[in-house]
């Protein structure tokens, strides 16, 4: 039977095997959920970078820009790290080169995967959909907080194994204890996530419309796809 | 308020600030069991060490060995990594070399600590009360398998959190899903661990018996310290 499993942070990627497996990237507050948004909003390409100043040098060879560093943007780059600035005209057809704290290391990380896909709430049926017509393995890789696995993002890792656990046999703990913590959430994610340390941080932001967002399943149907070094549709 | 964090994985521990923390380092299948249950048969000081050559080569200095790798002692060794081996007479007043997989490499790497000790069921009550009376922070770091975490380290990070989150602050979103996984797994720990996979790779060696004896609460009151590079009471 196919296997899914879960890495809690980028910093233990290294010790999963990934040559016959679908990776499914998760930063919901706030990358993978901005990506989405952005691909749903009609954007043409992203480019996740690692590098900030790297990010910006690609404004000159025609991408848009974005840059979160501590949930906070730098001066001179066209999006704030939140899903609602993806909603404007100019994201259509689009190419758009990201860097953030966590998530765009988590998909550097993950590239030699034979299959790599962007996961959020907002377009996990896409992701669900994708897995179940996928013959390997299957890793849901939590860009967690700095190297230290978070809630939302493992509440994610718990959720695709919840709609998955029929056709996929669970691997390891860390996956047996995300869908636990799942079960434990999932009637009420946003009174779930109210004490996650993540959530904290982003309140003191200000940004609690963001949050809500982030934690609605289905509102988009875009699946991004790592491919040639960028992702797409 | 004093704070409370989990580490899920000694590849891990470098994330975490551990100047003025005490970390309680557990594996409970079963190198912290084992020290614990040595300590508790008379055991006059424990030194891991995590080479294997290095460890038998202890014997000429007067110590009794133990070595474990993948579950299994290696021919030559005077214990087998069962905390029923340690339940023996010439375990009193014993100096023990012991290299495991996971736990010896979980206590090297937080021996910066100003306080260090060995945490398992079986001495949790001793564990509780120093921390108790520790003015800094807390950390539990889960020796895991193979830089992976795993449940029942978790689940006794999770205990830990439950019996003192009325005098510690929970730091972060390892340490809320731990207390949250326990809590799920409280009322039987045995039935809980069934499906984890250290517990079946535990089961394929035939060891049923050191999986309930290591789920044993209380049942010893002694408390190993890191103290001058090695364990003692």
């Amino acid at each position: 039977m196919r296997k899914i499993d879960v890495c809690l942070s980028p910093d233990l990627v290294h010790l999963y095997d990934l040559t016959n497996t679908a990776v499914v990237v998760v930063d919901i507050f706030r990358a993978t959920s901005c990506m989405v948004t952005a691909f749903a909003y009609g954007a043409k390409e992203i480019l996740p970078v690692e590098d900030i100043d790297l990010c910006k040098s690609m404004q000159e060879k025609g991408y848009l820009i974005s840059a979160e560093r501590n949930g906070i943007t730098p001066e001179g780059f066209d999006f704030d790290n939140s899903p609602f600035s993806y909603q404007i005209e100019k994201v259509k057809g689009a190419k758009i080169c990201v860097t953030t704290t966590n998530g765009t290391v988590a998909i550097r990380k993950a590239s030699t995967a034979p299959l790599l896909m962007v996961g959020s709430f907002l377009n996990i049926s896409k992701v669900i959909e994708k897995l179940k017509s996928w013959e390997g393995d299957v890793l849901v890789l939590c860009a967690g907080w700095k190297g230290k696995p978070n809630l939302e993002d493992t509440l994610f890792a718990g959720c695709v194994i919840d709609e998955l656990n029929t056709h996929f046999q669970v691997a390891d703990d860390a996956a047996l204890m995300a869908w636990q913590n799942y079960n434990i959430a999932s009637k009420d994610l946003q009174t779930a996530v109210k004490n996650s340390s993540h959530v904290n941080r982003l309140l003191k932001l200000g940004i609690e419309k963001d949050i809500a967002f982030c934690l609605e399943k289905d509102k988009y149907q875009v699946l991004p796809l790592w491919r040639e070094g960028c992702l797409s549709l």
